[in-house]
């Protein structure tokens, strides 16, 4: 079975850390495209993929943004090359049909609540994919869930149906400001096997 | 700046699939006890890790989860040699004294329906990581979320306030019943730059 090298899971699981501070080096167009045309392909119910990224890295947006984060996530996002804002499209099934092999899927979906449930499931799934895409290919990533939900839709998704889920600082990390390394709980007390 | 090579990403985004069926190979415990050692290290909030996994192995308790499953889903989980089932525990505020560096912050979740959020939000993370790590040790999955989540909490969970979330088979997928592959959405289609 191939399985990847040991500094490869380092690299994506075991040594990678959530980061507060970053190097002064650019995420560029083609960096953003590299990270979502990796993390794409990340399995969502029904390929429903309802992630919308709006990627914040002009000083215009991230002034938009910045008073709008938790006061303990503002340095971080303020300094960090992009922060991406995962967003879930509650319209999700009206694209269905672009991307799924079913027809007439969308008419699974009829009540606003099953979707936003369905949404927010699957843009968690899609921003947890960002996160270890963007670590394969040698980024670091500040997650963040503190900030004005609210507020972000207004500021980012207004005239749509797509609503905030979290925010990923995006860039090459520095040590600064890295929180010690949190515990993980042992197998036994999150794991049965029956 | 180190990244994963070519086969690697391949082989955890790139050419994964969602299977369903299984070739004739166990999964053993320590093949379950390495997944979890990995895709435990993902980030979550607070370093809440609020997902509480069930690996269903046994015929015993395949056959309590068969009925509850979409059709759809039966043969799947019936073949798959393990088949885990994620959830989420609302209590999770009870065990952070044990896994996160700031004194007290289990007073920062009093209220039940934010509970739900945050471990519903957080637990979903979790999962795109056991997926992640699962195909980085050389394993497929078939995540489904089309089952009867409360009576899988009935079944599995009876007794605490840990919920359901998705179910991953998992196993060495074969190409049996393979859907085509679906398209996924057009960089622009997902995503802005600001």
């Amino acid at each position: 079975m191939p399985a990847l090298d040991e500094a490869s899971l380092d690299l994506i699981f075991r040594q990678a850390r959530s980061h507060n501070r970053w190097a002064d080096v650019p995420v560029t167009d083609d960096d953003i495209r590299a990270i979502y045309d990796l993390c794409k392909w990340g399995p969502t119910a029904v390929n429903s993929q309802p992630a919308r990224i709006v990627w914040v890295r002009s000083p215009e947006a991230k002034a938009r943004l910045e008073p709008l984060l938790d006061e303990g996530n503002r340095i971080k996002s303020a300094t960090a090359p992009v922060v991406a804002i995962v967003g879930y499209d509650l319209d999700f099934p009206d694209t269905l049909h672009k991307i799924f092999h079913v027809k007439g899927a969308h008419a699974w979906f009829p009540h606003m609540d099953k979707r936003e449930w369905i949404a927010f499931r699957n843009s968690t799934l899609q921003g947890a994919y960002l996160m270890v895409a963007a670590r394969a290919l040698g980024f670091d990533c500040g997650p963040m869930s503190g900030f004005d939900n609210a507020g972000v839709d207004r500021a980012f998704f207004a005239g749509t149906n797509i609503r905030s889920n979290f925010i990923v600082a995006i860039g090459r990390g520095t040590d600064e400001q890295l929180y010690p390394r949190n515990p993980r709980h042992p197998f036994e007390d999150a794991n049965t096997i029956l």
